[in-house]
């Protein structure tokens, strides 16, 4: 639906400012159900969305939160997951080894993010604003591992449909290591995993070497 | 992918039993997003999937967690709607007003649970089971609170949709209220505002008063 009708529906409720404030934002957020992404599901049947695929990775963070090195806030990683690709309703799904695209995302996003995370109530535009810079900046424990699980969960994506995105032409074993490199900073043993399950990838001819 | 040719892929990695048990039972919950339910996403597109229904979900207990009555553990509250429908896997999407497909319904769920949950290895097939156990129960305010989701979330849709599944032949106003109780049971102010919204809704039309 169009924002200015949610907006009228909503809107009536007098004396429910806050409410319906976060309930915009929700709504607004919706959108990320319209918004695709190269992975395909594991049946191969489609491409997934970024609601979905939010979905999962809230899902291995929950399943994996043992193999974090450091100690992690699970609801803060929960939180940050579950608003990290919000932006990508303005700014659109990146495709990771599109190297043009990625030159002016972090510009699109930045711009997502002062519009999108505005519409909720002050004190939380603050701290889910707040929540995904901290995402970004991957400096924190809870950031690491929520980026970790979002670099684990199209690798293996990848792996399972006989390579997916990794056989898009021109993608090779660097760019590879590159989209992977923090699983390891953020887990030993989910790090080891990638590396024998990229040894596999590459000896099943999933990813170009040369 | 069949759960034999991802079995096959990750059972090569020997030593890792227990990550690869985690990653079996994500690689069979993935199938959420091919469970699809009755409610329309906002854009009226197309009915929504188990999979971004449960993101959406955590996403509004994540924004909405102060109107709880009872202090929540949200970490808790989240991983709970995480797994709160992967036995629809097996045993479908039961439509909340269909009166037949109710009644078996929860024999059909868990048997679901059973075999899914198990995927996992002991001590998290016991973690799960329990969350979900809980979930279906409503007692602790964690459960209600995630069930109150559960409720609101397709109301909002159907609000938002000119009616939606409240407009299926044979639903009553009585129906809707008992589908939404739980929501003032956790909540006195989302409570509240469903009353307005439902007064709302059957002067618009959306629902069948008599």
């Amino acid at each position: 639906m169009s924002n200015s009708s949610a907006a009228a529906l909503l809107g009536g409720f007098t004396g429910r400012e806050r409410l319906v404030a976060q309930l915009m934002f929700i709504v607004e957020a919706e959108k990320l159900k319209t918004v695709l992404r190269r992975t395909r599901l594991l049946d191969r049947s489609r491409v997934e969305n970024d609601a979905e695929h939010t979905w999962e990775l809230a899902l291995m963070a929950s399943i994996l939160a043992e193999h974090s090195r450091e100690p992690i806030d699970l609801a803060k990683v929960l939180k940050m997951l579950l608003i990290h690709d919000v932006v990508e309703i303005d700014a659109g799904d990146t495709f990771a080894f599109d190297k043009s695209a990625v030159l002016d995302q972090a510009e699109r996003e930045l711009l997502a993010a002062e519009r999108i995370f505005s519409l909720l109530p002050d004190d939380q535009t603050l701290e889910y604003r707040q929540l995904w810079d901290e995402f970004e900046a991957k400096e924190t424990s809870e950031a690491r591992f929520a980026n970790a699980m979002d670099r684990l969960q199209p690798t293996l994506h990848n792996f399972l449909t006989d390579g997916g995105t990794w056989r898009t032409p021109g993608v090779t074993i660097e760019d590879v290591n590159r989209r992977v490199a923090p699983i390891a900073k953020a887990s030993g043993s989910l790090g080891d995993f990638i590396d024998e399950l990229l040894d596999i990838a590459i000896r099943e001819g999933f990813i170009a070497v040369t």
